[in-house]
């Protein structure tokens, strides 16, 4: 992933790859507004880290005036036999916090997504959303493809 | 995967791991069967053999008989931070030969990977597929949580 620093309104962002100071109580608080979280695991989370040198990658965005992490996104790359060896960007996890939802941050964050998936050679950016989120990620460009399915244990 | 011997009407089947010598011209025409495939490009076969041991998995029903492979799946593993350092398995690229799809192997080969994902301790299995398709998959257990969004370059 490429660092850029963009503007908003009056405020000045940056996009760039988690480091792993990134992953404290802050970041755990903003991954709460989307879903189930508790305390990471050392072990588990070190795996989620070295796994970021192979096929998964999470970038966030950071309010450089307080240096606080105030998105963040997942992308996970899977290697195919189809499609002439090509490889599929899976985009994961996405979220904006709360506060920072009216500076277009989301629509950045996918851009920038799909861009490192393009970079790294996929043929394809895919993901999953509900209904309702359709048409925000038709803004960002992507199409209605089909549906999800999910099995839960 | 488990290795698994089973029966359907008069014929013996075998599910079990994907080798490299799996990867033949045969292997090549079952694939187009699904979607776009030309001749595979060695380095990056090879590239995809070494994910075999990190995050991807491919599995194959081969004809006991006459030793052809005649279906096969994917499974990737993604590593999250989310529902304490989860993981969710991707079901990908399923295909079974034509000629052998009154034994009911689709839903064998499903139920295969998706125990996969239960035993390797993901919290849940998903899959994309048609709307047409959505009917086989609910007869493996699966339900409807959303639609797939895709940006193709």
């Amino acid at each position: 992933m490429y660092e850029e620093s963009f503007k908003r309104q009056d405020k000045q962002f940056l996009i760039r790859n988690i480091r792993k100071e990134d992953i404290n109580q802050d970041y755990i608080k903003l991954l709460q507004q989307l879903t189930e979280i508790n305390e990471l695991d050392e072990k588990k989370t070190n795996e989620l880290l070295d796994m970021l040198n192979v096929n998964h990658n999470i970038c966030v965005i950071e309010d450089n005036e307080t240096k606080k992490v105030i998105g963040t996104g997942t992308i996970l790359i899977e290697h195919k036999l189809i499609r002439n060896n090509g490889k599929v960007a899976h985009i994961e996890d996405i979220v904006i916090d709360q506060e920072y939802r009216h500076y277009g941050l989301g629509k950045m964050l996918i851009n920038c997504l799909t861009e490192y998936a393009r970079l790294g050679n996929c043929y394809k950016c895919i993901l999953d959303c509900s209904d309702e989120n359709m048409q925000f990620y038709e803004k960002c460009g992507y199409k209605n493809k089909g549906v999800q399915m999910s099995y839960y244990f």
